[in-house]
C-alpha cells in the first residue's frame, strides 16, 4: 500500500502539468516512440527477424485492405462473423497505425481514419449487444471484456495517427468515440471495471492507454485507481462465478498487479489466463513508462510484471504450450500474439536477457515497435542463448503464502511434474488440491483434462464455458487426486473453496537425482488430512527417471478414497485379472462421476497392482502398492454427454473403501518406446519388481522398491518435521537409519 | 511360363559352369562388388550423406560390439528377448560386414566370424523353436519366416569376409550352418517355402542368396523355381487363414514376382506388406544381377520390381505413410529401412530417377553399398528433384484385371482419397470391396482402422495377429463401405473372397478439378449390386476439395444397408437431434458389430443429414441425401474387447431398412481449421446448402449440390456405359442435358 500512496502523489502532482502538455506531446508516444521509430526507419532492411516480420504484417494488412472496411451490426457471439469481424479490424487496424509509423505510407493512416470515422459515426447510436449471456454485456461484442480488447488495439492505432490527424478530426473520434466508449465500459459498467479480474486488467489498459493518448488524466487516474464509488455490493457473482467484489476489495490497475501475482510472479488463475492478461498488463505498463516514467510501473512490487514473463515461460512444456492449470485450453503456447509481447517487452524493458532471444527466434516474430526492435536486432548481433526451463516452486496468493505450484524437470526437459497445492485460482479455479499432471518430452502422460470449452467455435455453445466444465471439468474426480466419498474438494463450493489453500511442506530440488515436493492438505475434507509427496528420481538401473507418489491420508470416519491416474494411451498389459461390462454405465451421480462410464473392474493379484500402457513419447507402466480390498477400475470419459462435449479420455482409478486413515504409494514409470517404422519395442516392461511401504505412522513413511536388477532403494519421509536441519533416527526392522532433513532416500542393497 | 522355360535353361547350362567358377570368384559379389567397395573407399568423406550414414552405423555397430555377442537359446515370440537378440544379431552382422569391406578394419571381420562361428557351433543340435503357434515353426524364430530373414542378412555378412577366411572355415560354415539352414527352411518347410506369399519371398531370397554367395547352384535353382515335388495338397491352410497351396499354384522366387504383383507394379497383400517383401525381392535381385545378370531380373515382367517402387512411394500419405490397406500397421512409412534399400537399389538399378534422390534426403540415410553410393553422390551433385505424388488407378492381379485400388489427389496432397476395389489380397485382405479413406495433408479425415495387431509388441499375444484382427479389422462394418443385413462382404469367408474382385467402371483423373473413380461389386452378396463412384472436386466457392459419394445399390431383396463413416475428430454439430444412450450395449453379436458400442442415435430432420466434427488439419462436415426413414447411429469401437486390444474411434453409421433398389449420397467436405494458439475458427461451417438426388434410373443417376453462395452444380454419372466416346442425353425436369463420357459435371446456375 505504500507504493501505492507514493504513486498516487506522484501522479496528482503530475495530472496538473502533463494534461496540458500531452496534447502538445508529439505522438507517437504510447508503444512506439518517435526516437523509437526514426531508429528502426533507418535500419530497415539490415534486421532479418524485424525485416521478416514486416513483410508479413504488411503482406496480412494489405490483403484486408483489398477486401475494404466492414463495421457490421453487432450480431453474434465469438466464432460469429461479427464478432469475428471486429475482433480482426482492431488487430488490423493496430498494425496499419504500426507500419503507416514505420513505412510512412499514407495509405495506413488514410485506412486507421476512415475505419475510426465508421466506428465513430456507429458508436452513439449503439444499443446493448443482443446477446444477453454476460454480466457486463458490450455494444460491440457480447461482453465488455472484448470492448477492453478493442480499445486497447485501438488507442494503439490511434497513437499511431494522431498527429496525422486534423485537430478537428481528434476532437470528434475523442468527444464521439473513445472518451463515451472508456466510460462505457468503467463507470457504466463497475461490475466489470472494478474488481481484481482479468477482465478488469483489460478495462484498466483500454481506459488507460487511450487516457495516455489523448491527454486525459482522469481517464489514466481511473484507470490505476478504479473508480472510488462504484456502488457495487460484496458477494455478487459473474457468469463464471467468480465474485465481483469480495470484503474490503481494491480495484484499478495497481491493484490488479498486487493481488493475483504472487511475490515470484505466479497468475492465481492459472497460465491460460496469465498469458491472456499478460497483453494488457504489459502494453499498458510500456505506455505508463513511455508517458509517465516517473511511476516507475516496471520497479512495482519487486518488479513482478518482468519477473511474471519468466515464469509464464517456465509454465510451459517442452514444446511451449502451457500447463492447463485450473481452466486452461490446450495448445495455448509461448507462440500466442500475448507472448511475443511479454517475450519482446520483458526483454527491452528488463535487462536484455538473452535467453528470451531463444524463446523470440522460435515465435518467428517480432513486435513491429521499439520493442520488438530491440529483440530482433540482439538475435541479428548473435546475442541468443539457450533458454534453460528449471524446477521451480511457485508461491500463490499476493503475498505469497497461499500454497503454490511446483515443477520438477528431470534431463532437459525429458520429464516434467506439475504439482498443484494452490490456492482457488479465482472463478477459474477447479477443486484439485493436490492433483498433478506429468509430461514427457512434451506429451501427456497423465493429464490435466482442461477445461470444457471451444474457444471462439461458435457451434459450442458459442464458443464460452460450456455446461460440462462445471459438471466436469471443475470437479476434483476429473483430476488425478483424491476423492472422498464421491464429494469433491470444498464440496464443489467456490465460497469455501476460495477460502483455502494447500500448505508447502517441503520442496527440494537442489539434487538433480532426487527431487521432492511435498504439500498437506486439510480443508477439502473436514476431519481430513492429505500429505501427498512426489518425488522424481533417476534411479541408477533405470533408463528414464521416474517419480514417486506417497499419498498419506488420515481421517478419523470412514471413507471411500477413489484415485484416479488419467493415462494417455493404448492399454497393453497388466498384472492383475479385470473384467469388462457386459454394458457402460455412468459411475455415478454427480460431482463429476455422472460423466465416467465404467468400462472394467478388477482386484489386485498380489501387493503391487501394475498397468502399463503405450503412449506418444514410448511405454509407461504405473505400480501401485494396493490392499487386496482395494478395486481397480478402469473409466472413460463421456457419460451423460449428449452434445458430444467431453474427449472419451480413460483412466485407471484405485477406490479403496471403508479406510480412515491409509497410504497409496505409487511409481510413475516411464520406459523405452516404440516405433512403427522401425518396429522394435524396446524396454517394454517396468524395471519395478516391488513396491513395498514398510513403515507408517504419525511422524515417518517409509517406503522400499526393488527393480529387476535386484537393487532396492528406501525413500523415508518426515510427515510432520519439514526442517532442512533437523536430525532424524528410525528403526525400521532391527535396521537403523540417520539421516537430515525432511527425507531420506539411499540404496539398501 | 516363356520366361520360366528360356531361364530355366540358361542356368542349366550355366550351373555347370558357375558353379566351380563362383568359389573362385571374387568376394564381395553379393550385393556390396569389389569394384564398387573400391570406389567407395576412394571417395571417403567426399560424400556427406554416405559418410554420415557409414558415422552412423560404425556407431551403432561399435555399441553393439561393447556388450558382446550373445546367441541365447531360442524361447521367446517376437519383442521377447532371444527373438529381438537374434534378429539384432544378423542386422548387426551385415552392417559389420559392409564396415569391413569399407574401413577395412579387421576386428569387423572378427566379430561377423565369431558370430557365425557360435551359430555353426548351436544350430546342428538346435531343436524346433519352443513356441508352437506357427503353421512353419523355426529353430532360433518361432517362425521360419524370420529364419529366413535371418539368413538373407546372414548371407550377406559372410560374402562380405568371405575372402578374408580361410577355405576350413568356410567349409565349416557352409556344411554345418548354412546348407543345413538353407535346408531347413526349404526342403524341410515345403508349406512355408513352396507358396506364392511374402513369406516365401523372403525363404526363396534366403536360399537363393547363400546359394549365390557360396557357389550352390541347387540352392539358386530352388529358390529361382521352388521345389518340384513338395507333396502339398491343395486347400491346406496357414496359421493366418491363408491357403497354402491352390490348384495349379508355381512356386520360387519368379512365381512370387508374376504372381502378387499387377503389371503396375501393386502388390496384392496391399502397401504395408509390400513394403516388408521389397526388401528380399529388391536384395535378392541385387544378388542376382550382379552374379548372374544373364537373368536379366529387373527387366523382369516388364520391369515390375522397379515399378512397383514407384508405386509404393505413391500409396503413401503426404508424410510418407503408408496406406493401411487390409492388414496394415499404421505409421509403417518410407522412412522404414526396407524402403531405404528399395529407393537405393531402384535408382541405381533403374535408371537414375532424379526423385528418387528427393525420397533419400527425407530418409536422410543410404544403404552402404554400391546402390547407397550412386544414391549418396546423386544428392551431392545437385541431381535431387521434388517427388511428385498423382492420381494414379491401379489394377490388381498377375495380368492387372482383377480390380484394383484408385488414389485422388488435388493440391499437392492437401486432399488425398483411397479408393478400393480390388481382389481379396490373400490372407491379409480385409473383407471391405469399394472402400475408402480420406487424408488432408497426411491426417486422416475417413480412417480404415487398418490392424488388430501390436507388431513386435511381446506383452499383446506375442505381437501377432491378435483375435480382433479377424472379428473386428478384417470385417466389412470395420470399414467405410456398405455392409448388408449385419453380414460382412462374402459372408467374411477367404474361399470365397479370394474367387472374386470388384471390376472398374471408369476412372478419369486428367482434370484437376474434377477426378472420379467408379466400380462395381456384384459378388460380395449374391443378388446385389454395387456401384460406388467417388469424385473428387475443386468447387469455385469451395476454399478446399470436395469428395462426392454416390453408392448406388440394387438388389431384389428388402435388406438392411449400413453404412459407416469413421469420422476422425472432435464432434461439433449436427442438423439432427440426436438421444445419447443411457446406458451402452453393444451394437450386434457378430461380424464385428458385438465391437461397436452404440452410443446415441438419431432420425433426419430434413433432406440432408450434416454432422461436422473438429479434426488435426480442420473442420469437416459429412452432408448425406437421406430418407426420412434413415437412421443416423453413433458408434464407438470398443465393446467386447476384454483385453483392450481395439481404439475408441467414433464412426456415424447411416442405416437404413427394408430397402431393395436405393442409394446413398454424400459429400465429405473438408473446411476452414483452428488453432489453439490463435484461437481463430476460420471457416467453422459446411459450404453445402442442398445435396438432391433429382434423377436415378438404371442408367443414370444425376445429383445437384447448391453452395452456401447460391451457385448450384450438377453431377451425372452414366451408370452402365463406361465409354468415353459414347454421348448421352438426359431430360431432367424439362431441362436437357448433353455431354460425351461417362459423367457430367457443370454448373447449372
Amino acid at each position: 500500500m505504500k507504493i501505492r500512496k507514493f504513486s498516487s502523489a506522484v501522479l496528482i502532482v503530475s495530472a496538473l502539468t502533463v494534461s496540458a502538455a500531452s496534447h502538445s506531446a508529439e505522438h507517437p508516444n504510447l508503444i512506439m516512440t518517435r526516437a523509437g521509430v526514426e531508429q528502426i526507419r533507418e535500419e530497415l532492411g539490415k534486421i532479418p527477424l524485424f525485416d521478416a516480420t514486416l513483410r508479413s504484417v504488411q503482406a496480412e494488412v494489405d490483403a484486408e485492405f483489398a477486401m475494404g472496411i466492414d463495421t457490421p451490426i453487432p450480431k453474434d457471439f465469438s466464432g460469429g462473423y461479427t464478432h469475428e469481424r471486429h475482433k480482426q479490424n482492431f488487430l488490423i487496424a493496430e498494425k496499419a497505425g504500426m507500419l503507416f509509423q514505420i513505412l510512412e505510407d499514407e495509405k495506413y493512416a488514410v485506412y486507421v481514419r476512415d475505419m475510426l470515422f465508421q466506428y465513430e459515426e456507429m458508436y452513439p447510436d449503439l444499443p446493448l449487444h443482443p446477446q444477453e449471456r454476460s454480466y457486463a454485456r458490450g455494444k460491440l461484442f457480447w461482453q465488455c471484456l472484448n470492448e477492453a480488447n478493442w480499445l486497447v488495439y485501438m488507442s494503439q492505432a490511434y497513437d499511431a495517427i494522431h498527429d496525422w490527424l486534423s485537430p478537428e478530426e481528434r476532437a470528434q473520434l475523442e468527444d464521439n468515440l473513445f472518451r463515451p466508449f472508456a466510460d462505457f465500459i468503467s463507470v457504466e459498467n463497475p461490475q466489470f471495471f472494478n474488481r481484481v479480474h482479468n477482465h478488469s486488467t483489460w478495462g484498466a489498459a483500454a481506459v488507460g492507454m487511450i487516457g495516455l493518448v489523448m491527454g486525459d488524466d482522469d481517464l489514466v487516474q481511473r484507470a490505476l485507481y478504479g473508480i472510488e464509488d462504484d456502488s457495487l455490493v460484496a458477494g455478487a457473482r459473474d457468469d463464471d462465478g467468480g465474485f465481483i467484489r469480495e470484503e474490503g476489495q481494491q480495484a484499478g490497475f495497481l491493484a490488479n498487479i498486487d493481488e493475483p501475482f504472487s511475490p515470484e510472479g505466479y497468475y492465481t488463475e492459472g497460465p491460460y489466463y496469465q498469458r491472456y492478461a499478460m497483453y494488457p498488463f504489459l502494453i499498458f505498463a510500456v505506455g505508463l513508462q513511455n508517458v509517465k516514467p516517473e511511476l516507475g510501473i516496471f520497479q512495482h512490487k519487486n518488479r513482478v510484471l518482468l519477473r511474471s514473463v519468466d515464469v509464464l515461460l517456465n509454465l510451459s512444456d517442452a514444446d511451449g504450450e502451457f500447463f492447463p492449470l485450473n481452466d486452461g485450453q490446450k495448445g495455448m503456447s509461448y507462440h500466442s500474439r500475448e507472448l511475443v509481447s511479454a517475450v519482446n517487452v520483458a526483454y527491452h524493458f528488463g535487462g536484455g536477457d538473452p535467453q528470451l532471444l531463444n524463446i523470440a527466434e522460435q515465435q518467428g516474430q517480432v513486435l513491429l515497435n521499439d520493442a520488438g526492435f530491440s529483440v530482433a536486432k540482439g538475435i541479428r548481433d548473435g546475442a541468443s542463448r539457450p533458454f534453460t526451463k528449471r524446477s521451480l516452486n511457485l508461491s500463490d496468493g499476493a503475498d505469497g503464502n497461499q500454497g503454490g505450484v511446483a515443477i520438477l524437470r528431470q534431463g532437459d526437459e525429458a520429464l516434467t511434474l506439475v504439482f498443484k497445492y494452490s490456492a482457488q485460482g479465482l472463478s477459474h479455479g477447479h477443486y484439485d488440491k493436490l492433483s498433478f499432471s506429468l509430461f514427457e518430452q512434451g506429451e501427456e502422460v497423465f493429464q490435466d483434462y482442461g477445461m470444457a470449452r471451444f474457444v471462439n467455435i461458435e457451434q459450442k455453445g458459442g464458443g464460452n464455458y460450456l455446461e460440462e466444465n462445471t459438471t466436469w471439468a471443475k470437479q476434483t474426480i476429473a483430476h488425478n487426486t483424491l476423492t472422498q466419498n464421491e464429494i469433491s474438494h470444498f464440496e464443489g463450493r467456490y465460497e469455501i473453496g476460495s477460502r483455502h489453500h494447500s500448505e508447502l511442506h517441503f520442496f527440494d530440488a537442489a539434487a538433480d537425482d532426487v527431487q521432492v515436493v511435498s504439500a498437506r492438505e486439510t480443508n477439502a475434507y473436514p476431519g481430513t488430512e492429505m500429505l501427498r509427496t512426489m518425488a522424481m528420481i533417476k534411479g541408477e538401473s533405470f533408463e528414464k527417471p521416474y517419480v514417486l507418489d506417497i499419498l498419506k491420508v488420515n481421517s478419523g470416519g470412514e471413507n471411500q478414497y477413489d484415485l484416479p491416474f488419467y493415462f494417455m494411451g493404448q492399454a497393453i498389459t497388466a498384472n492383475f485379472a479385470f473384467e469388462a461390462q457386459a454394458e457402460l454405465a455412468a459411475l455415478g451421480e454427480e460431482n463429476g462421476y455422472q460423466h465416467l462410464y465404467l468400462e472394467a473392474a478388477g482386484t489386485p493379484v498380489s501387493g503391487n497392482a501394475k498397468f502399463s500402457w503405450l503412449g506418444k513419447r514410448g511405454f509407461y507402466t504405473l505400480t501401485s502398492a494396493t490392499e487386496s480390498s482395494d478395486e481397480l477400475l478402469f473409466t472413460r470419459i463421456g457419460a451423460n454427454d449428449p452434445d458430444y462435449n467431453l474427449r472419451r479420455d480413460a483412466a485407471l482409478m484405485i477406490r479403496r473403501k471403508g479406510a480412515g486413515n491409509t497410504i497409496f504409494v505409487s511409481i510413475l514409470e516411464p520406459h523405452g518406446n516404440y516405433s512403427p517404422v522401425s518396429e522394435i519395442a524396446r524396454n517394454a516392461n517396468s524395471n519395478v519388481a516391488e513396491l513395498k511401504v514398510i513403515h507408517d505412522d504419525r511422524d515417518y513413511t517409509a517406503v522400499t522398491m526393488e527393480d529387476s536388477s535386484g537393487q532396492t532403494v528406501i525413500f523415508i519421509l518426515s510427515n510432520t518435521d519439514s526442517s532442512t536441519a533437523a536430525a532424524h533416527r528410525l528403526e525400521i526392522d532391527s535396521r537403523t537409519f540417520d539421516w537430515t532433513g525432511p527425507f531420506h532416500y539411499t540404496r539398501i542393497n
